[in-house]
This record gives structure tokens, C-alpha cells and sequence, in this order.
């Protein structure tokens, strides 16, 4: 059973509550990081913290964490469940309070849980075979770039998507790719340029995505940040999706369609062999 | 200190918990329901759980509750609580799961929360003084016709509304209204019609609207369902919100430009009467 952390206290997960009154759970008030761990340590932990910091001010929370405090309690639980490979999960809500709309009265503490999940990242079946694809209308809220727990309409579209076999559904608004459901999304064009939707309201800003981009740049690949069509998904040479605990994906197909050769593409293969060194090595 | 219902136990409100892993907590993956209570009875109990049948089978969440035991909930708490005059909360989630985007596996029993709240909603002073709105764009998704939890973006405009010395905000899509935070947005013309957006994925379908159009055309108003823009709205005669427990509440000004004559207007006044009288009656 694993060690949990909720509000100051360690506890067996079975027994790890919170408040029917806590924001997270009546308002979907609340955001969370995930941070993929290798090897027993951190990656990406302070860019992970940077974005929650960001998550938080737009949505006029104030911050009450020290970023040691919040680095001690990560590795607490990775030790406590030895953790070799995986994920901490960190969430941050507004507080417990009687249901009201209106917080603009309320004093009481952030709210703060984290868990571990076991996971084989860098064997991760799907990066061998890649993964499965269907498209579906991004119908989320306008503040995709804030990391909340509004994440009910990407996990039923998921749900649909594996229902239909598929491993995962990318998101399209105005007929062009958002993202995935927790994924950036990525094509390599038939010149080897990659092409990302650029950063905005509209999607995620990926912590992955930074570090692929610089290892792109190192490999001379050419960078496009823009968004891409459907028509070019599918004609593209390969396509990929990236996230901190997926790391690269490839995709190999696209609503029943391969995507080039229907393979894993190379472009794609060697992002993925780098990300995974690279990142190895930065981890604390 | 309040009763309330936890996943079939009743609770004092300080032990009221529920498991971090409840995927309304981790993933806004919940629907709700609120019945107004006067003089200690439910008002339209059937239509909120019509609705509320509606919510989760838009979800693919599959319904185990029978009405009546659901009614003997609400009917416990009310009596548990002595409540008078208020409201029943009505939580249904998906049920308790390690987390993953991906529920086509879940085999979890849902969860189920209510609780009541005491509240003065005859002689809501809103209603007598009326309210301050201020605009903002509709950034919530793209199905705000299902009653989930994902109220965090109409909790934030709500909250940051009241800080401007605002009572509630009204939100816009492309010029028009769609809603306000929690409540329907009508307004009266000099004519005399009653203009509220048509039924569509972009508002919730009130039951305090259904009620309030009958009485109007029993009024002999003419009900016009179809967008209003910004500007029909800074000129109409009245303008009025309607909510289950807020019922019908006058709007006098809008961004800090007096509606009307600036105090809570007569067709308004009527139907808000008319309204608190007739669903009384109607009341379990």
C-alpha cells in the first residue's frame, strides 16, 4: 500500500481524505503537476514547480509553499515507496470552505496531497509500437495553459478514443490539432521540419516540450512553432506527442490511417533515445 | 452542526470526507444538482433529478440510484437539519480510481454527496435592492448544458465581480450573452418581451426557466428565446436572472450603467411573485 501526502501528514493511501467542503472537489478548483521520476529521482522538478507557481497566480491563489518544502515532501514519498520509476502527483486547492461561487471572503489554507504511481516509463509499450489516434472536436475550457483539474472532457474523449481501440484522442479546434488528452502534439513534415502549435491559451505549455525542442534544435532539426491542420497530420512523415511522464511518443496512425509508413518514425525514435539521456542525466 | 450524506453514511460536516482518488476530486469528473427548500419542502424535485439523469448519461456515467431512495436522502437531511429554507446539494462522481485519463476500465461504485444549506431565499435581499453585473467572456467548455463541477472559471469571474463592488457577472460569447454564473440571463424590451437564449450545449437548461417562461405567457408576455447582445442589454427596459435558489432576481445595473430606470423592475417584480407563490404550492 503506498504513503500518501494530504495537508501535513503521511498517510496509507486507503486512508488519505479530504474534505467533502474542499474547492477542489465542488468547483473543480484546483491544479496539480506531475513530475515523471527515473532512476529513483526528479525530473524537470523546478520547471514543474515554476508552472504550478504560474497556475496558481492566474487564478489569484496565493502562494503559501516553499519550493524545499514541497521538494522534502516529493522526495519523502519516493522513498517511502521506493519509488524506482514513475510519478509524484501534486495538487493544490483552494481550500475547504462552505459551497459558495464567491471566494473573495475566504481565509482558509491551500489544500495539498501528493501520491506516487509505479510506472514503466522508459519501456513504455507504446513508444515500441506507438500509439493509436483518434480526433475529436476540442470542446474544453478557453484556459487550456493553466494545469487545472478541469480535466473531465479530456478523459472522456481518452475513454471514447481506447472504447474504439485507439490509444489516445488529439484535439482539434477550427479544424486544426490542439493537443492530445494530456500530451502536446507534434508532426515532422516530408523536409524534416517539426511542427508545434505555438504557445497560447489553447494548449498546455508543455515542460516536455521545452526540453524536446532544445534537442531538436541540437539535432538541426528545424522548428515550427505553429498550429497544423488535419490534412497535414495525415500526410505527414511521422507524428508524435510529448508529456512528462509519456516522455516521445510516436503515433502511427490517425482515425484508422497510418501516419507515414505506419510505423514508429526515426525522427521521432531518436527525440525519444535523447529525451530520455538527457533528461536521465538532469534529474535530481 | 450540520448532517450530512457520504456515500451512504450520515455524517457530521467535520468528518464529511472523501477519498483523494475520487475522481471528482482528481479530474472535475462529477455532476450536481441543487433543490431549493421552503417552508422544509423540495421545490421541482423531479425535474433536478430528470437533469441530473440527463448530466451523467451525456457523461457515460450509468445511473444506480433510484429516485425514491434519493428522495429520502434529500427528505433525511432536510429533517436531520431542521431546515426551513435553503437548499439541498446534490453530488454524484465517478467513483474512487487510481488515477488515469482513461475510466473505460472503472468498475468503482459512483459516489454520492448531499448536504444542505440554510439561506433566506424569499427575502433574498438581492431581490429587493437587485443586482450589479459585470460582463467577461464565456471561456467555460463547450458543454455547459451538463451540470458538472467544473465551475472553477464561473467561480473566478463570480469572485473577481465581487471585488469590483459587483454582485454576479454575465458571460458573453461573440457579443451576445450566453449566462450568468450560476443563473439564467433574460432581459425585458420595451415591449414588453421576454428575450432569453435559446436552449443549446451553451447554457445550462434551467428548471427555474421552465417555470418562470410558463408564468410569463400566463402573464401574457411574449417569450422571444434567442441570443441577446450586449448592446440590447445596456438598453432594455428590465433585466433579470433566474436560478433554483436565487429564483427571479432583478438586475439594475451592468457594467455600471443603470438598466432601466435603475431600480428592479415591474415585469421582473411580477414574475418573481408569481414565481415564489406557485412553486410553493408545487413544493414535496
Amino acid at each position: 500500500m503506498r504513503t500518501v501526502y494530504v495537508n501535513g501528514v503521511y498517510l496509507p493511501e486507503d486512508q488519505a481524505q479530504v474534505s467533502i467542503f474542499d474547492r477542489g472537489f465542488l468547483f473543480g478548483d484546483a491544479v496539480y503537476e506531475v513530475t515523471a521520476v527515473m532512476n529513483g529521482k526528479m525530473v524537470d522538478f523546478d520547471a514543474h514547480m515554476d508552472r504550478l507557481e504560474r497556475s496558481m497566480s492566474e487564478l489569484d491563489m496565493s502562494n503559501g509553499y516553499e519550493r524545499k518544502d514541497l521538494l522534502a515532501i516529493h522526495k519523502a514519498l519516493i522513498e517511502r515507496n521506493d519509488l524506482e520509476e514513475g510519478l509524484v502527483y501534486l495538487q493544490v486547492t483552494r481550500g475547504v470552505a462552505d459551497r459558495d461561487f464567491d471566494f473573495s471572503g475566504l481565509d482558509a489554507p491551500l489544500g495539498l496531497v501528493l501520491f506516487t504511481q509505479a510506472k514503466s516509463l522508459e519501456s513504455n509499450p507504446l513508444a515500441a509500437r506507438g500509439q493509436k489516434i483518434v480526433l475529436a472536436d476540442d470542446q474544453r475550457w478557453g484556459r487550456a495553459d493553466i494545469k487545472t483539474v478541469q480535466l473531465l472532457y479530456s478523459s472522456l474523449m481518452k475513454t471514447r478514443a481506447k472504447k474504439q481501440g485507439a490509444d489516445d484522442v488529439w484535439l482539434c479546434r477550427d479544424g486544426k490539432i490542439t493537443e492530445g488528452s494530456s500530451n502536446n502534439a507534434y508532426i515532422v513534415s516530408h523536409n524534416n521540419e517539426i511542427i508545434t502549435r505555438e504557445l497560447s491559451t489553447d494548449i498546455l505549455h508543455g515542460i516536455t516540450r521545452v526540453s524536446v525542442l532544445k534537442i531538436a534544435e541540437a539535432h538541426q532539426l528545424k522548428i515550427v512553432e505553429r498550429a497544423f491542420s488535419v490534412d497535414e497530420l495525415m500526410s505527414a512523415k511521422e507524428a508524435f506527442s510529448t508529456s512528462a511522464s509519456g516522455f516521445v511518443n510516436p503515433v502511427v496512425s490517425v482515425n484508422g490511417t497510418a501516419i507515414g509508413n505506419g510505423e514508429p518514425g526515426e525522427v521521432t525514435e531518436a527525440l525519444r533515445a535523447s529525451y530520455v539521456r538527457e533528461s536521465q542525466a538532469a534529474s535530481i
